[in-house]
């Protein structure tokens, strides 16, 4: 049996009891290392456990595959994931080839960062598509998340923005020379979204394009959901530019419109009180329905 | 401290271990029991945690919220929810009762439907806004969910659709007499909800609406996510309307956009295997991007 589980989003003992009774039992377990963080590594995790992980980062789990699955038709092993093994992103392509295989799978579920940032009050069955926020370059500026983010604006639904996070990459010159040395890694923050997004702003201004989102859209900036130290900033999106959300991973909401109880909600995390009690006044759109 | 903690959607076991370790300290544990249900019931979670529980109706909940909050700014106490505590349903009311009662608060996430039905393989990041389908009855037969769908839909957009709970309903005789008898609960099927959809395509038909969804159109049908006997199936929505999912509680999804992985998770819970071979030419929406 293939079992995928989620380990939640905070620390060691953010995964069920179901999921740590499996761990135990199974003979192979993987830690799948390249999509998100937990706020502790793979030692403690290894401690909790009592037993060792095998680290697989996308290379392994894309080519080596086989690896990962070999034997799981006579044998337990387990994949372990950071949130949910379906949430932001999903593990189809194991599921497949273990199924074409004739492994059976189960899924142990856990809250992802697609549910969890349901803590900052803003209602999750109206969030539109999510999108993803990549790092820009000094060549390349993709902006086609903002036109998502438009849509799901013009409909009033908010937007849970993913930011990018960058592991094992290598530089054009390692690259080329063919050595296999890694950069550290980066985790975009929601000051560096806020600033793409202020940047696109201005780029569609000067266009005369009517505009979505303004300097004024009330935006939501949280950081390590789920940990002890989770941090939630809500305000508009000028502030979240410059908003103090501490260490990765970070996400970012952009409210669309908004209820009276989820108001309420976000002025618990207000970066200023004022923000707030101009809201109708600065982003009328934001009172769209 | 005010602690939210959610149980995740299976059994006793699919609570994490914070959530495990706080509800053992905490001078009161209240269970919220009207908007969702475990595969087990309160004695079982009971014997499992190792202590009594309080059944928190909807009542409960609203009216004497007081009650639950008392002596949180000196004592621990916690509120147990299936799912995740800011999943399918928000507890931003009692959250706000707190602060504003100076009581701290804290929140352990857990899977919702909201985010394990990504185990179908639709990706979670092309749902659009979850729309709750409610029981008709002889006089109201509100259509408005259907509108939605038909814009996530336009929009390339999978729709999780929210199935009705009844519980703790009075007769309208006994509503009338004052008598607090209340009725069996009631959890609407995938069948009735492809039902209801299906009868709307009819009407809308007959208006020459043009229209977003048809017979023919992939949906999925969940039951019991999460636990042991969980049953997954796909096809098209004429088929859902006498899919077998067995018990309660069942979800429902109406397919956007489908992108190729998607499709080959989508067979391996197929309702018959013609009902893929042909998507293209029956649902040709389904291909709008």
């Amino acid at each position: 049996m293939l079992y995928l589980i989620g380990l939640g989003l905070g620390d060691v003992k953010d995964i069920t009891v179901k999921g740590m009774e499996i761990i135990k039992k199974c003979s192979r377990v993987y830690l799948e290392a390249y999509t998100s963080i937990l706020t502790v590594g793979k030692e403690a995790l290894e401690e909790f456990y009592g037993r060792e992980l095998i680290l697989a980062d996308r290379e392994m789990v894309e080519q080596e595959a086989e690896e990962i699955l070999k034997d799981a038709d006579v044998a337990d092993v387990a994949f372990l994931v950071v949130g949910d093994p379906f949430g932001a992103t999903t593990h189809s392509d194991l599921v497949l080839r273990a199924v074409k295989a004739g492994i059976s799978y189960r899924v142990i579920h856990n809250a992802s960062i697609m549910n969890a940032v349901g803590c900052c009050g803003l209602q999750l069955y109206n969030f539109g598509e999510t999108v993803s926020v990549v790092f820009w370059t000094d060549t390349w500026k993709p902006e086609s998340f903002y036109d998502k983010i438009k849509r799901n604006r013009l409909n009033g639904m908010h937007t849970l923005c993913l930011l990018d996070i960058k592991v094992k990459e290598q530089s054009v010159e390692n690259l080329i020379k063919g050595r296999k040395i890694y950069e550290p890694p980066r985790y975009m923050s929601v000051n560096q979204a806020s600033e793409q997004l202020l940047e696109i702003i201005q780029n569609r201004r000067g266009q005369s394009e009517e505009l979505a989102i303004s300097e004024d859209t009330i935006c939501v900036g949280l950081s390590r959901v789920g940990a002890e130290d989770q941090k939630i900033l809500a305000g508009p999106l000028k502030e979240m530019a410059s908003a103090e959300l501490g260490g990765p991973l970070h996400s970012m909401i952009i409210s669309g419109h908004l209820h009276p109880l989820e108001i309420d909600m976000l002025k618990l995390f207000a970066v200023s009180e004022a923000s707030f009690e101009n809201l109708k006044m600065t982003d009328s759109s934001t009172f769209t329905s």
